[in-house]
Parts: structure tokens; sequence; C-alpha cells
């Protein structure tokens, strides 16, 4: 079984996925770009992470493209992807629990003013704020797959008052919870959200989602989690609305440029928090053997995990 | 039945422990030290916040002396406290589910490297870290009483590899937890521990526990958060150890000397996470209710709860 391996990878992060993989999958061939190119052909599937536009044209014995990523809008946004081919995203239960340590820490420091703490640190100020409880705050997690499931689940334990909403409904609703679905319901469940964490795919429908219309629906001194997708968020509406005191505080993993251009103001805003785009990092130690059984689903005929629709963009 | 409110608390602060107070026990009289004093012999118990030294002399009438927070070392300290009356601490739930979030947050935050990505931020860095998982953490939690317990729990249902230790042996376990007890055990389990939780009583024998002894028992960059005293640490040994990557963090709720002075090295060094004292405040909606609980047993002539053995220190 001969393998495309490719993409944005540096040299430690390539040799950690090629024994990751080698270990998941000992019977396979792995080739690189220029390897697969000399036999179009014999190569049956792509295991890819944002590759190049065009890598994979021409190699015509694909029958599946497995992306070492989650969100996969950056994949499919390339008008020379093999049309026909199925496309599966990495769905990892390793990377779902990431994800919500990642939330679950952005939450806390809101709840208990930890990042407030910390400017204050920095201004030598010793001063205690009103303590609220965990279930004086009202968290609005917009997503409800893999990872809005994982992190509203994590949420609900820690005894946070979590609403669910995704665009549209779905026969199973996320952690037990009832899940909101649709414009309307946004609407309706934003005035009533302490803290907003985004982890919608990024698509026709959710792009720009984050703006001023959305920031003036929130109660004053809201705060919100981006850990979706940089081009959910209009950044100068997010500016505009922590300087006028509408939003408390923003936790940003993803942004409209990455890295973030050195200058952006958001570096410097003391009511912004940055992570260099390190909310759930794929593992390659558990995201192997997810690859590994996809690929053998594919080698023995039986039904492939994950696959995105490509109409919808997830 | 007249009780004693006095102690270290704002204007504030005051009121909010006047309402909670009131509202749990709308049959008592509360009254301040002038009050008090003028009827010595009426009050039977006192409930206090860390009163000035002498505070409780000559009311002759008194049968408990009821703390609000959960911490008497300063209390005891006092060599004018009316000896022979009963000492009771503060053993609130919502208490220990605060100290459980802040250990949480201390917790994921070194686990994930978002200390690092703070000072990351305000340098203009956008560089990944690899990604530990928290079954790779092992967190050492020193103290089993009900804030240890409380943490440890938290904790291990993260997933995170935690071992529990005591001075003494108890009849129950935290959390479900082995409990390693005694001075042998903690120099086993210190050299596997890559974060050190304290929360133990201030006593003779915990007095300057954290000292440069206790940082070489560690593995090399492991971290220290102090939820517990002051006292307990030697901030000497501490700055020490951060210097020469002995330890890589420590977060800091307490310290020798409170407020923390100006020009004191922890609120410059970039290795040192600190809290004004905030990890878990008493939360007077829930620990008014402990209050009553413990006076109306007094009055009832029933068991009191969560009394101090002034020997031991806690």
């Amino acid at each position: 079984m001969k393998l495309l391996l490719c993409g944005e990878l540096d040299a430690g992060e390539m040799q950690a996925w090629r024994q990751a993989l080698a270990e998941a999958m000992p019977e396979a061939t792995w080739l690189d770009l220029a390897a697969a190119r000399a036999a179009p052909g014999e190569v049956v599937a792509a295991v890819v992470a944002n590759p190049p536009p065009g890598s994979l044209q021409g190699l015509g014995g694909l029958r599946l493209i497995q992306s070492l990523w989650a969100g996969v809008d950056r994949l499919l946004a390339d008008p020379t992807l093999p049309a026909g081919v199925p496309v599966a995203r990495m769905v990892d239960p390793a990377m779902a629990s990431a994800m919500a340590e990642t939330a679950l820490w952005a939450t806390l420091s809101l709840q208990r003013g930890f990042f407030d703490y910390a400017r204050q640190q920095r201004a030598g100020i010793w001063r205690q704020h009103a303590q609220r409880r965990a279930d004086d705050v009202r968290v609005a997690v917009l997503g409800a797959g893999q990872m809005g499931a994982a992190v509203a689940a994590r949420l609900r334990a820690q005894g946070y008052a979590v609403g669910a909403w995704a665009r549209e409904a779905r026969p199973t609703s996320p952690a037990g919870l009832p899940l909101h679905a649709g414009e309307a319901a946004l609407q309706g469940l934003l005035p009533l959200s302490d803290i907003v964490i985004n982890l919608l795919p990024l698509t026709a429908a959710t792009r720009g989602l984050l703006d001023a219309r959305f920031f003036s629906a929130l109660p004053a001194g809201a705060a919100i989690v981006n850990l979706g997708r940089g081009a959910h968020l209009i950044e100068a509406d997010l500016l505009a609305a922590l300087g006028s005191g509408r939003l408390s505080h923003a936790v940003l993993d993803v942004f409209q440029v990455e890295p973030l251009p050195a200058g952006h103001p958001f570096w410097v805003h003391p009511g912004v928090t940055l992570l260099p785009h390190a909310a759930a990092l794929t593992d390659p130690r558990s995201a192997a053997e997810v690859v590994a059984a996809n690929l053998r689903a594919l080698r023995d005929g039986l039904p492939l995990a994950h696959l995105v629709d490509r109409e919808r963009g997830y």
C-alpha cells in the first residue's frame, strides 16, 4: 500500500509523523511528494497537513485524502483538489481533550479574574476581586461537533451553566445538553451568555459571524474565546467592542493572518490574551492510530470515517 | 442568643457578612466589639476573621470561637485567646470548590504552557510548544484535609497523575487515592512530581517545608504552587531554585508579608505568577450557613463541628 505524506510541517514535525505512522501501519510504504509524482498511479491515499495548492493534482490512483488537521477549510479552498476523491478530517479524541483543556483554562481565567490578576502583577497592584462561582457563569459553546461536544461536556462537569449552539439541528445533542439550533436560537442565547466559546467550522455561513452585531447582542462585559478560525472574527469590530466596554476580554487562538503580524494591536491590547494557534495541536501518537484505522478501512473496502461534505465545507 | 462579629474586614465585607449571617440566623443578635465589651458575660460565641490580638479577652460567657477563615494559624498565635474555649475553623464546600478551581487553573497553565504563552505575547513572539497530555503530568498534592481532598479529586477527574501526601496517616484517603504519609513517603514522592501543590495547614512542623532541600528532591524543571501559607515557603530558596533552573515556575497566593511589599522580587520575576491571597475567598452566602449550623449546635447542646486541636495547630 503506497501512501503519500505531505504538507506544511517542519523537519521535526515530519519526523514525528513518519515515526508515528510507521508504528501504526508497519505494512505501508510512505512516499514524499517527489516520489509520489514519480509513480502517480500507485499512490492510493494522501495523508496531508495543508499541502501547497496543486500538490495532489495528477495522482490518478488516489482514493482518499486524509487530513491530519481537524479544520479542512484551507484544504477545500484549493480548486485543484482532485474532484470525486473522498476527503476525511482528523477526528482524534486526544485533540478534543486538548481543546477542552484550553477552553476550561480560558473559562476559569475569566470566571476567577486570573487575567486581571496577571495585569495587576505587572502593575504592582495587590487587590482581591469578588469571587464568582462556576454556576454563576453562563457559557455559550458554538459548534456541536466533536470539539464543541467535548468542550461543553468538560465545562458542564465543572458546574458552569452551559448552552450549546449549532447552525443546524442534530439527531444527538452534545454532552446531554439541549441544543439551540439556528439563527433565532442564537439571538435568544447570546443575551444570556457571559462567555462565548467559538468552535464552529469555517464555512461561507459562519465566516465573519463574530462581528459588531453579534457582540451587541451579548450582555455588557461579556467575553469571547475564539478557538475556531481567524476568519470567524471581524477583528476591527472586536477592538471596537473591547474599547467601548461592550466586551471585557477576548482569548484568541486564531487570526485573519497567522502568524499574527508584528505591530498588530492584539499583541499589546490589555483585553486580549492570545495563543499562537496552539489551543489543540494534533498529537501524532493518537492521530496516527486514527489515520491507520481509516487507511485500513480503505484497503479492506469498509466504510470510511470522518468524511467531509465538500458542499457544506466540513 | 448574643453573638460577636469582629475582625479584619473592610466596610463592604462586614456588610456582606452581617447580611448573610442575619439571613442564616434571624433569631440571633449580632454585636460589634464595643457592644460585646459592654455586656461581656452575655456573648456566647464570637464569629471572627483574624481579630486583633486581645479582642476576645474578658468575654466570660464565651463558649465558642468560630473562625470565618479556614486557616487559624494567626488566630491561635494570639496568646490572649481565651483558654478552654473551643475554636472552630471554617469548613465550607464552596470554598474548597474555589480552591480546586485555582489549583486546576494553575495546573492547566503549567501543563499546557499558558504562562509561557503570556510571556511570549508580551515579547511579541509566536511559537508553539510541545503539547503535554494531562496523564503525562504528575501532580503531588500536599495536605489531605478538606482543601487537599477537593483539589486531588478535581485534578484526578481531569486525568492528571495525582499523588496525595499528608504528614500523618488518616483513616480515610482523599479522593479515593492512596495517601502517602510521613517524611519518608514525601522523599519518595517528590522525585516523581512535576508539579507540587501545597495545601498544608501552617504548624510548627510544616513551617519552612518548601525550602532548598525540598526543591532539590524534585525533578529538574518542576513547578511549585503555594496555596497554603506564606511561611511554608523560604522565599530566598525559591528565588535560587528558579534562578538555577531547578524549578521552572512558581504560582504563589500567599507570602511571608501580605500584601506583598512593593519592590519584592516576586512582582517582576518572569517565573513567578502571583495572586493577592485570592485562591479561595470565603463566600458569605455558603459560609454563613456553616456558621449558623455550628451556632445552633452550641445552643442546642449538640456536638460542635470543625473544632481545632490547639496543640496540633489546625
